[in-house]
């Protein structure tokens, strides 16, 4: 680095041109056609890396060059250095986590989004980045069948976050900020906010950003006997005891789909729990909610017309990738209220004659991406009859799979399939005990996972640890799924051998 | 929506294949032409778009279509509906707020990341993501000659947040609970954080999202005598007098080149005072933090060694599009210990190994994207040689500038410049008061706007109206400089000329 001690006024490079549009053009279709051979050979690749931590350091100049590399070089070192360390989200052999599905309408978004680079915290830097993202948040609402309360149409609306995180950071704030209003700054410490055991991890990392005492965090427990959805009764106990004791209920977040098993908290019960106790009740449903543009699958948002917000994130299961998360919310002036600066250096007409929405009121921080273009492509390009096709075909896959499972009798379905994501175990009743069954099954997803050949993970519910395959990556066919399948019956004859 | 009601277990389209390796090449190819000749026409749009509010919803279809539309068809659409709405961020005649630098490299690092749609949420989702990031982070660390406590090679750590609003928030919370594990939960009212009257408005908003209560928010007042830099006698009268009103001063955030007049903070001071109070001294250097690479800037961090944190955005002068904001912090297990969850569904070995970074116990959200290929692909295709010469390019174009600000004695410069910013505006003493400078000012601007020739923003520092003309768009050249100032000579004319 002593090279950057040279007080060169200019470059010995000469004329620096970061974005000439021939050169951008050249480089840039080199990438797509990396791109798109990449996508066809996705399939070669171990689907988990392999590689062991602190792999790639040694790999790399310890220091960023002095001068300019070809771009050949790099996209080389990209094959060579960064492909082997890729856990490949987008293999058709992917059953992980919750997949991030991508498409070819949303890529072609994203590049859109980035070639424009607005940055779009108010209306008047970027109009079209707003008014987009409006009408692409009605749209979606109608799609959801979601009431005119949500709907800028009607009196509520809507806006693109990055994740369910921060969806749920902002309109706890806003919950939280009506609360304080009538009981004070300084009563923070009395704020009470409930989810379940199953609610996602983020909920509570959110509460505690947002100041709420750790104890009083409620988690409260569920059952096999409901599928781990959560209890409007319990629900209801724990405001009263918590009234008693002269806590103050603010927020209540219940999930379409958790993480663990896809459980479904009942909406309609929860909203005339919340209802009664004056709590702001959050639906997050970041995964299961696209399902809900398929009539059969509606059903689980009844009840949603009584809710403060939702939030749905189409990176999960809308083929949008990442970062898409969709927050609706009732009454945007509560989010506003709780999430507005006005610094003179972004004042300008339009904001104060309140003719137009200005984002970084409904977020985090102030500046934004063009996030918009991204399901406005896929919506239009794959239009609501395909998106319900693709639905149905991630959902009839994992019936498929269920089936496997079902018709063998080592293993067990162990939480009702509700959607696409399996919760299963391998479990030869009569030859092992509980605590063995979970090593048993702890060995069965290493062996798996260790093959490259698939990728499956974990999850613990009720005590009960158990294997979740997720199917509906994007690129995956039957194919994958039976083969996966007969992956996983050699490993489960493998260990019983073994054992 | 009629048509969603039909309960069809097939779509009448056939099968649907969201990304088709060839379809995709054809498809991206296409929109690299449409982007490349967007960059090459650019200038031929009005910079601020002259939309009014709502001009967007009549234009399109009220829900979303139930069949797909030809990808030909949306791409007429985005020059027909979209780009008409669009403030252009990227043209050369754009020197409002501070520009938002792209580069061919940064565009292709974009597309790679979409390419791997990788949720690097932890090591073992992305050992690529992970282990680049931190590389990469370490390379920006060495560019502006960093201490080793901010390091991975050393005994701290860096990480990517979207915007500077996130790198505050994470490390107000790591700062915030440290403080609260010694004085209790309990007693959150008491803790006092401190920023200056020019600090970005995004931290005020940080702090109450963290539950700091807004009476315990100090904003310090800065004067035209240092700039509008931040007084550390003041910082350290306001800290003692909290503390004998028994508060808990507990972070400070100094800035390194101000959003309103790039002013810089003096941190050496700042951060004996914070040293004095154990207070976490945090240091915003979002935009003039890149000009810190060149040796001729560096001084401007002086005294990083004995702060805590410090956040730098790329995406504002480093020519990595959005959204990229490094953030390194001296003791990251304090921010892990603030952020980190730990569900049994993400449970792994290596991350309980304690082998691995992960990342999502240094953020707010979980899921995130792979943001470090934009960034290296920037330094590997540049080189810090060429970086060094952007840098200095820009500045030498605002230094043109102000010089013909400073020979027409109708103009003046309100605060001195440092970086690529210039805050000006025009003064014809003799003849206006005040109030009538201020609406001359403001006229000037509306005027300069509403061509679409030229788009400037305004601000107001120690009681004065004034313009900035922010250099830096990354297609910006000389000739632009001198049209810009043409118009505003321009502008004034026609005004001296009115009144």
């Amino acid at each position: 680095m002593g090279s950057l001690d040279s007080k060169l006024p200019e470059s010995p490079l000469g004329e620096f041109q970061p974005l000439d549009p021939e050169e951008f053009r050249k480089q840039a279709h080199q990438t797509v056609d990396f791109i798109a051979d990449y996508y066809k050979s996705i399939e070669t690749y171990p689907v988990l890396s392999q590689v062991e931590p602190g792999y790639l350091r040694p790999r790399l100049p310890e220091t960023a060059p002095y001068k300019p590399e070809p771009f050949e070089t790099i996209l080389k070192d990209v094959q060579k250095d960064i492909i082997p360390g890729m856990t490949h989200w987008l293999s058709p052999n992917f059953f992980a986590y919750f997949p991030a599905t991508v498409s070819t309408a949303a890529f072609l978004g994203e590049m859109l989004c980035t070639c424009f680079n607005s940055v779009g915290f108010n209306w008047l830097a970027s109009p079209a980045a707003t008014e987009l993202e409006m009408i692409v948040m009605d749209w979606m609402a109608k799609m959801l069948k979601l009431p005119k309360s949500f709907m800028f149409s009607g009196t509520g609306g809507g806006v693109m976050q990055g994740t369910t995180s921060e969806a749920i950071l902002c309109t706890l704030i806003a919950a939280r900020d009506r609360a304080l209003e009538s009981i004070g700054q300084e009563n923070i410490g009395k704020i009470v906010v409930y989810g379940s055991d199953q609610t996602h991890s983020t909920y509570t990392k959110a509460c505690k950003l947002a100041g709420i005492l750790p104890c009083n965090i409620r988690s409260i427990p569920t059952t096999a006997d409901t599928d781990f959805s959560l209890s409007p009764k319990l629900v209801r106990m724990a405001m009263e005891a918590d009234v008693e004791a002269g806590l103050v209920p603010v927020y209540l977040c219940a999930t379409v789909g958790t993480t663990s098993s896809t459980a479904v908290d009942p909406l309609k019960p929860l909203a005339h729990v919340a209802t009664d106790y004056g709590v702001w009740l959050h639906v997050d449903a970041a995964y299961a909610g696209s399902a809900c543009i398929c009539p059969e699958f509606r059903q689980y948002l009844d009840g949603i017309e009584r809710a403060d917000s939702l939030s749905l994130s189409p990176h999960k299961w809308f083929l949008t990738y990442l970062d898409c998360c969709c927050l609706w919310v009732k009454n945007p002036s509560l989010l506003v209220k709780a999430l507005s600066t006005n610094p003179e250096y972004l004042k300008n007409k339009p904001s104060e004659s309140n003719s137009v929405v200005d984002y970084k009121d409904w977020q985090v921080g102030t500046g934004r991406r063009f996030r918009a273009l991204r399901l406005w492509l896929v919506l239009r390009s794959y239009g609501v009859a395909n998106l319900q096709t693709h639905i149905r075909s991630d959902i009839r896959k994992a019936t498929m799979f269920e089936g496997f499972i079902n018709d063998d009798p080592r293993f067990e379905i162990v939480v009702p399939r509700r959607f696409a994501l399996v919760c299963f175990r391998l479990n030869p009743r009569t030859r092992f005990e509980k605590g063995s069954t979970e090593l048993l099954n702890r060995k069965l997803l290493e062996w798996v996972n260790s093959t490259g050949r698939v990728y499956m993970t974990h999850t613990i519910v009720g005590g009960v640890y158990l294997l979740r395959f997720a199917v509906g990556a994007t690129l995956t066919e039957d194919r994958h799924v039976i083969a996966a399948w007969k992956l996983i019956k050699e490993a489960a004859d493998a260990l019983l051998k073994e054992s």
